[in-house]
């Protein structure tokens, strides 16, 4: 069974907007254990549209689009997906119920566009959508595309993710599995960082070997700061072939992984934190607020975060944080001394168990012979001492912060493993 | 001519990794005047990379590939590039010299499996990596793919992001050039906030009829707390066509614009406070750190930017912000009390000319009836006086960061605007 998705949006193709559903829905997807076989992207128009459904027709059994059903003149794919199987659009009156109250209940004028939306294919299947007023179509039919006739399960989901989202969980996965049951499988990703691709691979790679030959998938992912190991199995032995995997890993890299599946290093931190009964603090510079937004997008951060500062001139690192002026005219702000004492002054200030500091140069200007861009100090206060390391991360900016914030997460988890 | 861009990578297809390479490349050779019809994602498999890329030979005559360079197993992309177009892999000295030049500067050991990656195809361009091993490859071929012979250029990219980007900024795009010069076009992005889709198009829609007449391409695209009009159209009256439209929506919604093209919101905050002489910092509860975020990663956010404040506990608000601790308890923390009073008390303490706060129910608890998830105050302290707005933003977690932050920008956007 071949599942596809289509995201349309020309926007996608112009490069305005980041395709997010792609790894939404594949992730989702994948949890269930149905495995995504083409993802693509087409333009708004007809034609375009047109174009890539039949070719998906051809191969898949499942194919999830994503957009073109809203108000506007470059909403398409409901029209052309009907055309496509020759079904009458229909006026529905609970969709435009829907569609009414949907105004109604915010108190905002319905606009006369929106009133286009309560058309939908005859013999279709309407997904309720509770968050905006384009609803969801399926459409179950019978292909001659090649060779032989073939049941095809197309799938019609609107753009906006806080309406894809929903919509997907609630009303797209039942259908998904009472329609097309998923496989057995089991599958488990392994989370590292601190360490290369190519390394992970020359440690573990070999040690493997037996393993794949006993029907283990293998795969690595490189991300930024961080490598993914991938082991999945199907059949009777699948848990048997992927735990002894996940053993010989283990055994070999284990202390550079932090975690599994789609955890995050910082849900990590806050889950250790938590069992620990301990708390944390940040005070940046460089990562500009970054660090500080990671770990307060873990439901729960409250608990165990009280704050950060984002003490960007030095006047903010003086006032807040007590740094001494005399250390940043004889150090300067990027410097052991300074990150040190923007840690200390940060776990006065909030009394927390620990208090990580950033300090570097993000860059494009700013660097120095001596201290280029990608420079960068982490310290770390805690009752036990102060520490900073120096790290050199010389990438673009936004790049720069994430390996800078997955370093300082690092070092965090390692000397919270300490404490028992 | 049809450019296709076909993204390798099974992590792409099971969701642990986000796509972006697919908005990075389309959006580069949007901004050069090529457009590209398709995007595909496949699996790592030499068999799934070998469909796809037969199906785009069908279509395009430029075809660009990311991932699948490395030196691991799952690595597959030149091999079966390579074998579609017959080519035999050779040794290339200066590949080899290059990779084991790249780990002696970095005084790494270089591992075994990279040296794989000094067999390039016969006949083939090669790109150099400078921050990585696995070069880019370049093929260009005659393929007699559908009807007649047709010239086929096939670049072939690595994965990681860092690799990539420069490679194609220094050597793709000048031979893009030169071998397929792009049309003249003329493309217009003007980017509006506060205002919805359907509201936008209600308000222009008719108005751009005349223009679409003559030629013009209009489109509208929804992201969260915004909505982007993509203006485009080809030939000589192409710039024309387009400033007419951008006249119309200025006259129509020029309260909602704030920038164009490529621009974010944080930027053209940073712009108007530079242009002033103005200063600014945040207070962030809720949205923890991610306003702070969003405006340093504008290069030189440093000129205007003295800091902020992430009051995540109501002890921080009350210890380094100021705020009473009976507003606390009177008001509550999400309350345009306190949302005032850390504003003010971020000004005093900062002397920023502007000091902006936030404190609300990012979820997925803490809400109660009075004040249910997505609740948000967003205040505002300068010297003509401090405001708090209400809001209500019931998304998920990030979703909730990303509007409340658009929001809070926008609020200071509009108060810049007044001073002279």
């Amino acid at each position: 069974m071949t599942i596809e998705i289509i995201n349309t949006g020309s926007e996608l193709l112009s490069g305005s907007v980041l395709n997010t559903h792609q790894q939404w829905l594949c992730n989702k997807l994948f949890q269930l254990g149905y495995r995504v076989s083409r993802q693509i992207t087409t333009s708004d128009t007809a034609e375009d549209i047109k174009t890539a459904v039949l070719d998906s027709i051809n191969r898949a059994d499942v194919i999830i689009t994503t957009g073109g059903l809203g108000p506007t003149s470059d909403d398409r794919t409901r029209d052309v997906i009907a055309e496509i199987f020759g079904r009458k659009l229909i006026y529905d009156e609970n969709v435009a119920e829907q569609i009414k109250n949907y105004f109604a209940l915010r108190k905002r004028h319905q606009p006369e566009s929106t009133k286009i939306q309560a058309y939908v294919p005859e013999c279709a299947t309407v997904l309720q959508n509770q968050f905006g007023t384009a609803p969801g179509i399926v459409i179950e039919a019978m292909v001659k595309a090649s060779h032989q006739p073939r049941k095809v399960l197309l799938i019609m989901l609107p753009g906006p993710p806080r309406e894809l989202y929903p919509m997907f969980e609630n009303q797209v996965i039942p259908l998904l599995k009472e329609k097309v049951p998923p496989p057995y499988f089991v599958s488990k990703i392994i989370k590292t960082t601190g360490i290369g691709e190519s390394k992970v691979e020359e440690i573990v790679g070999e040690k493997l070997k037996p393993c794949e030959k006993n029907g283990l998938i293998l795969g690595y992912c490189a991300r930024v700061g961080e490598v993914d190991l991938r082991l999945e199995a199907f059949g009777n032995d699948a848990h048997k072939i992927v735990n002894q995997a996940e053993q010989i890993i283990r055994e070999s890299i284990g202390e550079y992984i932090y975690g599994e599946g789609n955890q995050t290093l910082e849900a990590v931190i806050v889950e250790i934190l938590k069992k620990k009964g301990l708390t944390v603090s940040f005070a940046e510079s460089c990562t500009g607020g970054f660090v500080s937004h990671r770990i307060t997008n873990v439901p729960g951060a409250s608990e165990v975060f009280w704050g950060g500062i984002v003490s960007y001139a030095n006047d903010a690192k003086m006032k807040v944080l007590g740094v001494k002026e005399e250390s940043l005219n004889k150090f300067g702000a990027v410097s052991e001394q300074v990150a040190k004492e923007m840690a200390d002054g940060l776990r006065k200030l909030a009394k927390t168990d620990f208090a990580v500091s950033l300090t570097g140069i993000a860059g494009p200007s700013g660097g120095s012979p001596e201290k280029p861009v990608g420079t960068v100090y982490i310290g770390l206060s805690c009752k036990n001492g102060t520490v900073a390391k120096r790290n050199f991360n010389p990438y673009d900016r936004l790049t720069f912060k994430q390996v800078t914030s997955q370093q300082a997460f690092e070092l965090l988890r390692r000397e919270l493993l300490k404490i028992s």
